[in-house]
């Protein structure tokens, strides 16, 4: 039989990681981790197995589709088959819910990102939704509006797939990106008090939840990025129609191919202003702070699978003699890796426990100005390497 | 809200079509049709939710992959949604089971049409390798080889997903369709008595296929349809790999395009002589007949899921101030067309009562005659019935 | 090497076309056959050269785009290779301008479709919008509306591919198809005097046109068709961009894929009123009358086309052991098919002659009413036979 | 009109790098500036020509078929609309012939690689099989062998588009990349003394070439990288047919999507030894030095691209109250991009001038290894430097 390259196998992502299981052995108490380890044991074989189905099949990207056969325009979204599984593993693991869930108060958000840190590359990017999910969840406890948390935290929380609801964070305009400032969305008051959206958003990562945040100014409000309030907004009616929202295009990426990035216009959608009708920055930063810390995670996630990978394939493939393994250089290059990975987990979880112990309450002296500094930091560092990784 | 044009709707299939209910009525026994009605209903439902399902996405069509990212050569099919759940509903619905069901005597196929009847639209033409594979059921026993059909029958006739069997039936060579006689595709035998086959196959309905029938030419034998053989093979290895069976391409068709038919060569593919080394094309024959007999059963499905949808947009499309339902001359076509559609059916279900009799031993006089003179004549005028409907 | 099938070759479709040449040679004055001999001669030639061309290559459909990388709205309809020399080849041949060229009087109208249906099956359908463009020019002049024809005629007639322009006829609406009375567009005058149109068009078969003809309904006209104005847009301003047109999407079809048929919507699409504020469908009638006959020799081309193909394979095909042209049964279909298409050209080119002579006032008596009569019935007795013919 | 982003703009790519022109006017004798201004003036307006244009279409990416419509196996790439154009701007400007015209001296590599920096991004990588047309002309001449040089030569280094080979470099295989001595292809010497080639190439990218260079290991030659040979081959046999080729697959990559990159077999692929029947990789080593001068030639031109479209975003994009490039932060980070580029502009020009001197033959003491010590370096510093870039 013809000679074919090596193809890489996958064992068991949890049993697979000493990096993991030696920092869950020291940063949780043990009956905890005896507790979570079997989601934990799945989530890291279901990784593996998803590794093997993903090369049994053709890649699959979302599809718009605008119109339907009869003229209606519809703007449906069909997601790829790992998309459609994936409410049913966000629920049944807490992917969001198990960083909210008290009884475990400050390793709640240690069990959460071990369990995101799993599942992430198998997920196709379905985390990306989840964070902003468990970012929503964040900002809203924070908002104090009683009426929207009692609506929305139990659907953001859930540990049922049937009643979870995802929430989209839409920030990103064509203006106004790292100027949010510039955001030129208008929020309208009718006679009867309802708000509703007027503009457009140019990068809207997860238009397929029931729900989203996001930024306007408030009409006749100055310019400026003080003026600007924050809503919440449902994206369906009760029929299932888009609530004044339509889907001008998919983006068409390099990579992150299986989220559903859209743009989008609203065209009077009706929204909730989160708080008083201006600051909403400063109420959407709880949103940013854990997205930022998701990201985090699953640049590590995405640099282990790499390393991991790499090594699989050092170890099968033979060069000049040997494997590449025992070739020193490669052997060297691979080993620095490995050592940057694990400097980076360390941080990343340093950083998560410290965001378990500002949330519960049990935080020392600095600790809070700590996770401040350190968030954008541990983002930034690990979004670098894990494009160096790769 | 803007105008659209109406949405046709299908409710069930099996309450909503009173030319087959009444048939039954007739056709079956009152106790046999009371148990297997829960059966039709539930497959006429189906084909209702089949239809709503299809208008709520994209068309998927099989995608044929060649080459894994290692290099290896896999001929990976990967077929659509619906067709992955069709070996279920199959074995469930006993689509092929059914028509071999001893305990019905001569109504067995009666039931067994029925249910196709009520699948075939629903299913993207999963009823192809369906028929292919009673086909197969049936010119196996007719072969007397008990070898094979204790190994296939069992498979064939499952009504169990995961022990189901498809069969393939390839017959059509670049030199030999309708001519067979100039089939090109040679076997031989080796030192151990293994038979191989080599050649092409231009037109392979079911290659998905656990195994198929298939004519070859001894090496050695004489030229034309005679000294044919008929070959029993099956299609992958105990590790699931291709048996000698190159997939060179998918064919690109107008229609049926959900059913992956394949150009396929086979390079010394393992294959089993059925009966002696000759005569193969009278020993394919029953299989032919079984599957003109579905290929008529079809077209009366697609007759009339096209009146059902015609009837359904006349009632509501208003032209010149009424529903057309109301302007005369549209009446009279779609009446027309019933009236046709009606007349195919009586013709095809009295064959397929034929077909019953005869299999179960209980035929009068000429019915195994009028059985041969009408499966042809039924499936031609259904076939060329259901093109001018549609 | 292995067997394939005989792929078949086309020679020059002029030199090979008896029934053609014969009737020109019947129809035409010596001295124009022999002046526009050397044309017809190279249409055939490209004809053969397109069919080898078209084998050559993978389909190419129209593809539409939306929005551009910066945002901007453009509905950008990309045609295929062989559109984008569709006006150089019109142009060169004067496959519209032959048909109005008074030098020719009522020979105009035969030297035009002799070139038509030579060029119709290599053009991809390119004679669709070829059609309108005729029919725009011969409803324009109709029209008496001297500034328009003076705008408009030496663009739809011309023989320079820089000054081409291709109209678009839009009559199909969702409410609105055979019953045109139904049309829901409607035309607003402002103030400064000037037409604008709102509403959506359902099957705009040549929106890549710089002009179309349209029917609208002035706001405040009673319902019913004889209410319906004709009006005139021209589809881009200056620079380029869409006047008030929206293309929501290209049809998907089974055949005429290489048409870049589109639903659209007009918002505010500026337009000039053809004739007075109603009767237009009056107005737009001799632009159906034209492409109706377009449609047919179109008809007549597609048949020639299939029988060719035909009679090429049957030459070549061998099965039972000859020929299949030399087995009766199949001899006979196929001379059964060329008669009915030699007399379905005898009558389409009568029709041509005829609409020649009534346009050139050289009719005799009841010519005018027999064009009237036969128009409609050659193209609907073509458009069966050459589906039935396919 | 709704806000858009600002749409990048792209001058004459020659008058606007005053990098390139001021080098040039250092580098070349103002009369052979003179002489050339002309072309790159040229070259530079196609460059921005070609922004535009592929601005204004889909992208398009190679297509390869196997099997035509008749059973045929044809393996027919199509490439892009704009590497349909290449063979002819190739030829005009002389993108191979440059670098080998005796008539400049030293100073033709200067002239040469000055045509490709512009035309690099303007050819959707088109550029890949020139330079390798440029390595084989240049390993070629090193062989001494008279009769290929005879036959090739003016081939490759044709100024007529009609004239013009490509040819490929295929070293990659499946078990030996950077290990060339696993090369596992065989050359057969058969009985009239023709060599043929047996095996197969993972990574050929300019398989759409008239000809070729490859390694092969004669049958009975010994293990390892001196006993491969080096094998010259066409591709394509009188009548255009692939020469014992068979093109598997083309890659499909996250860049240079454009370029069709093959994987495939060599099947009893004829070929002609160059030189004796081992040390094949010395005799290649030529073609190597060449393509790594090209790969850090087109690595500048994609670098200057990625920047001059950074700036033109920068002087266009308002963030907060001012231009981007008024941002310090923005203006410092674009400085040291650019000053980067420069240095690696400088460095790889010097690699230039220094291999036109030494293939001139006017090179000074150490100049030939310091040629052969900076070319890699150059090629991995670029290319290093164009990744961080872009």
């Amino acid at each position: 039989m013809e000679a074919t390259q090596h193809a890489p196998h996958l064992p068991n992502q949890y049993r697979d990681d000493p990096v993991l299981r030696s920092h869950l052995a020291r940063a949780l108490p043990a009956v905890l981790l005896a507790a979570i380890e079997p989601d934990l044991d799945a989530l890291g074989e279901q990784a593996a197995q998803a590794w093997r189905e993903a090369r049994s099949r053709a890649p699959a990207v979302p599809l718009l589709t605008r119109w339907d056969a009869w003229g209606g325009r519809i703007d449906r979204i069909e997601v790829t088959p790992v998309w459609r599984r994936g409410a049913a593993i966000a629920a049944r693991y807490g992917l969001v819910a198990a960083g909210h869930d008290a009884r475990h108060g400050a390793h709640a958000r240690i069990d959460q990102f071990a369990r995101v840190y799993l599942h992430h590359v198998a997920s196709e990017f379905h985390t990306c939704p989840l964070a902003m999910t468990d970012g929503a969840a964040t900002a809203l406890k924070r908002s104090g509006d009683v009426a929207l948390c009692e609506r929305a935290l139990p659907r953001l929380l859930a540990r049922e797939a049937d009643r979870l609801w995802l929430s989209g964070q839409w920030m990103t305009e064509i203006g106004g990106g790292s100027d949010v400032g510039a955001t030129a969305t208008v929020a309208r008051r009718g006679a009867n008090g309802q708000w509703t959206l007027h503009g457009r958003k140019w990068f809207t990562s997860a238009v397929i939840g029931e729900m989203a945040l996001t930024l306007a100014r408030p009409e006749g409000a100055p310019a400026g990025a003080d003026a600007l309030a924050l809503f919440y907004l449902e994206t369906r009616d009760a029929e299932g129609r888009w609530n004044g929202i339509r889907i001008d295009r998919l983006k068409d990426k390099l990579g992150t191919r299986e989220l559903p990035t859209a743009e989008i216009h609203l065209d009077a959608c009706p929204a909730h202003l989160v708080g008083e009708a201006a600051h909403g920055v400063r109420r959407i930063t709880p949103m940013l702070n854990v997205t930022r810390t998701w990201n985090a995670v699953c640049a590590l996630a995405t640099m282990r699978r790499c390393l991991v990978l790499a090594l699989d394939h050092a170890r099968h493939r033979e060069v000049f003699g040997r494997a590449l393994i025992g070739q020193p250089l490669h052997r060297m290059t691979l080993a620095r890796q490995f050592a940057g990975f694990e400097a980076a987990f360390e941080l990343v979880f340093f950083v998560v426990a410290l965001l378990g112990r500002v949330e519960a309450g049990t935080a020392d002296g600095d600790d809070a100005l700590l996770l401040r500094m350190l968030t954008p930091l541990a983002k930034l560092w690990t979004g670098r390497l894990a494009v160096a990784t790769a």
